[in-house]
């Protein structure tokens, strides 16, 4: 997806530790019309498969979930990182984000993830494949499938790619980062 | 806004302590083409204002936020409920929640919040106006303006309306909770 890769190779912000900061278009400040045509491409990379449910996971998967759902008009359920005090019927598993150096418990309602449910997860980074860990854990929990997982950024040397493929589970990312060595932005 | 109206009175759930439960279809599952009827209605509503950005909270006003930036083609930039590692530059006030019964701090960058922003606000809930109170730190701290203030839901009998009212921040609320007095609700 060519104009996100620009966009990145533009905006993007490398910090040692290999840190990719996209802040000021995807995770914090987001440009609507990237985000729409991020959608767009999702769609048009999933098309033909059995999907009735766009599953993300707070915050920043949110919005370009919330466009792939109004794409396809199905329903979209964001993944929770704390457990609300209203929220019973609740499946829940511990993540370790590497990026911030601490476990969080994640939950979603089981009334919202069924047996029924065939999801398309999106999220905006995939990295070490915990998240992407998480989602496999819950949508065991409820019987939900996992149909497909679309990422706007892989970050390839994380390998939540290989995670992924030893799960056969399909993903796809629209721009992959091959290296961020000496702070400086290589993709493929 | 009827439709919004509709389906909080057929799928809204109530709780004792004045908690309305909205998670099916507005802030855990969303139903797209309502977020979707909400956004234009915010556009309609403010429709002549000077705005050049839409900011909200995580999570739940993601996804509003995005499609109304989307109608308006606006930038949005969503404030976040911890400190980021790799987030220099920041501002950050504390905000009580009182659904939650807990201080958090939240923030946003000073490279997406400045002087020359003209802000529309866009949130689900308007209840005690905590949360609006910490947007409308932010806001100071950077030098914004708070044009306005666009809530999906009110909670009248929880004062936040009277807070805004006091401060002179012009808001609009899709439907108004009057009471949930007995875990009925009366919608105004």
């Amino acid at each position: 997806m060519d104009i996100l890769k620009e966009r990145i190779m533009q905006d993007g912000k490398c910090y040692p530790g290999g840190i990719l900061k996209v802040d000021s278009f995807i995770n914090h400040q987001m440009d609507p019309n990237l985000m729409m045509d991020v959608a767009k491409e999702f769609v048009r990379l999933f098309d033909g498969l059995n999907i009735n449910k766009i599953v993300t996971i707070e915050a920043s998967g949110i919005a370009p979930a919330i466009l792939v759902g109004y794409l396809k008009q199905l329903p979209v359920v964001f993944i929770k990182k704390k457990q609300p005090k209203t929220m019973d019927n609740m499946l829940s598993t511990v993540v370790h984000s590497f990026t911030k150096d601490r476990d969080y418990t994640v939950c979603i309602s089981n009334s919202f993830l069924t047996p029924d449910d065939h999801v398309l997860f999106i999220d905006d980074f995939l990295a070490n494949g915990n998240a992407a860990n998480g989602v496999i854990d819950l949508c065991k929990m409820s019987g939900a499938t996992i149909e497909a997982m679309g990422f706007i950024i892989e970050k390839a040397f994380q390998h939540g790619g290989d995670f992924l493929r030893e799960h056969n589970i399909r993903y796809e990312a629209l721009a992959t980062v091959e290296s961020l060595d000496d702070c400086k932005i290589l993709l493929k």
